[in-house]
């Protein structure tokens, strides 16, 4: 059995759900130990995070980017086999974490040893920085540790997160950005009363179907770069106590922004408000901002990135911001270029998670070279 | 202690909550029988329905038509008094049903009995007609007596009916009509995905939006005689099950019409349908009727009432369609004129319900004054 293999399976059959890292982490430092790595474990709240360094010399420093934790698997039955026992079928691992991001993780480790065997004087950092958050909050994980990067003034040029981000196979996808996530509850408010006496009452839901609608059918704009347009969607929207004969007082709506960098947080909070403002609704909004989109624009890191993947897929990858949110969010705000570069992301989060055997031992190979392009 | 006002209290003592009648229709019959009434017991499922008839001679009938159940009191401790304890506190009757109607139905009885003592060979037939299911599903009340008096060929030519019509003075309002009331349950029906990829689902909320505005904006009439416009209120509207990264798969709503005899219940069904085919949404509409409206032109019971109304109360009475919906509309399709009068209503299906004594006992006297105009 492969190395890459062979560690994947030791990390998946811990039951390491976010938040909890179940030991995964030790076991990848002393790892990382004996390849010379300096390894700093950053324990925040009930959160693990594993920082670890090799060379220090002159140059730039390239962090792989990933995460112990994965979300739960739902229930035993549901799963063809169980979910923290790695099986093998027909040449494909199945367990939950195999595609989300334990396969990348064990890749990263065994690309790690190697390059710093075969480059022990290289220029500039290799970095590993690794979380049990990911999946949960996602507060006590990199958005912390980039704080405590900012603080003590740590440099990054480079970040390579290990997120499943191939469709059909694998490095026919480079991620290169992400939107930025913003959420908000609203309350609007009317007068509770019968509806036989419409007169007496102000229905909530009348008042505010129109900025609703305008909100829901704005076009925020035409996309940027490689980004598709800013997207927003009303999750939920409740008002009423099942009675048919009462207006009720108040209504309750969450809404869910998904924004390019033409956008910041605060800009939308605005626009939001003044339309909601225009059409004279007394209402209370919370906001919620859950990470500002990030882009890396042409250069070093995504050239080599591109050059690498075509090279392991046969054709140029897709060069895309799509997706939700990841930890990426956090570590280009310092300065870095991110990429992300991960397995097929067809089974993430869902029964019967998997990864194909063949990408999972391509990955360190994967990794290596690009590696190797950017610090040997 | 005035007849009317022992009768009240003992009618009010009997926690008759819809749709139980504890005995309050046998006390009455036995009254009404003394009074040379023919009674007939109608038990309908759970319900007692009285019909009791004086008089058979060629002429009119006239139906007095009232309720012996009444509201849930609620908890006790937000009562000054027992609800069930009827009170007089500065000349005031407290407790529940004192107004809506068991003062009413009380006054009734006794304004019959003198009648009949008065006037034992009159014109036509004077009637009483009592349920129990007026405040709860009024399914097996006067809905299911008005059926079988259709059977049988039973003919009403005017109906008064004893809900507590008054504003702020015994008389001075006299309600000639009620709107229609038609319930809908509509499901709209989108596709559920990922708030970050809103081109792969279709969010039901957004579809509805505009649909659901030009209904509530929607301005179906002006008013109709002296009714008030037709009124759509959305008493309900839910989709979404918390998350705020989820484009909920459906949305329900509940709304309501209260609609004047411009409308019937047919061609608001298709007017409300084409609205929603109108802007494509794949919907589910279910209908609940749950009365038409009615309405008692000018004609000898309309006049004489108002003219009775004017000496109590000094001056001409309002003239009415508002409020919510009655059992005349059960009876008035059966070729009935029909008119409200009662008390005045301000603490009807509250706390502390209560009818001014001075009122209770004007009642009698005044529904009197109105039998003899009609059948004396
Ligand atoms: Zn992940
Ligand atoms: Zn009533």
């Amino acid at each position: 059995m492969s190395d890459v293999l062979e560690l994947a399976r030791e990390l998946i059959s811990r039951a390491s759900v976010t938040p909890d890292d179940v030991g995964c982490q030790a076991l990848i430092a002393s790892r990382l130990q004996a390849a010379d790595f300096a390894c700093e474990h950053l324990r925040l709240g009930k959160v693990d995070n594993l920082w670890a360094t090799h060379g220090g010399g002159d140059g730039p420093t390239l962090v792989l980017l990933g995460h112990t934790d994965v979300v739960p698997p739902g229930p035993r039955e549901a799963w063809t086999s169980d979910p923290f026992e790695p099986t093998i079928r027909d040449g494909v691992l199945y367990g939950r974490g195999a595609a989300d991001m334990k396969g990348s993780v064990a890749a990263f480790v065994v690309a790690a040893e190697r390059f710093a065997a075969l480059h022990p004087s290289h220029r500039g950092r290799l970095a590993l920085l690794l979380t049990s958050d990911e999946e949960g909050d996602a507060i006590d994980g990199v958005r912390r540790v980039a704080d405590l990067f900012r603080e003590r003034g740590e440099r990054i040029d480079w970040c390579i997160t290990g997120e499943p981000s191939s469709k059909t196979k694998l490095g026919d996808l480079l991620r290169v950005g992400r939107r930025g996530s913003l959420s908000a509850t609203l309350t609007v408010r009317g007068l509770q009363g019968h509806v036989a006496y419409p007169d007496k009452a102000r229905n909530p839901i009348h008042l505010a179907l129109k900025a609703l609608d305008e909100l829901a059918s704005k076009r925020w704009d035409d996309g940027y770069e490689s980004f598709p347009p800013t997207s927003l969607q009303i999750s939920n929207i409740h008002a009423g106590t099942g009675a048919n004969n009462v207006i009720p007082g108040e209504l309750q709506v969450l809404f869910n922004l998904r924004y390019n960098p033409h956008w910041d947080a605060g800009r939308l909070i605005e626009a939001c408000t003044a339309i909601l403002d225009a059409h004279g609704l007394d209402h209370e909004l919370r906001w919620h901002r859950s990470g500002e989109p990030f882009f890396t624009p042409e250069g070093e890191l995504r050239a080599s990135a591109r050059e690498v993947l075509a090279r392991f897929a046969g054709e140029p990858p897709e060069e895309s911001t799509g997706g939700g949110t990841s930890d990426a969010r956090f570590i280009a705000p310092l300065g870095a270029h991110c990429v992300e570069i991960g397995p097929v992301n067809a089974s993430i989060h869902k029964v019967d998670e998997h990864v194909r055997v063949a990408d999972l031992e391509a990955l360190p190979e994967l990794y290596l070279a690009l590696i190797e392009r950017l610090l040997a």
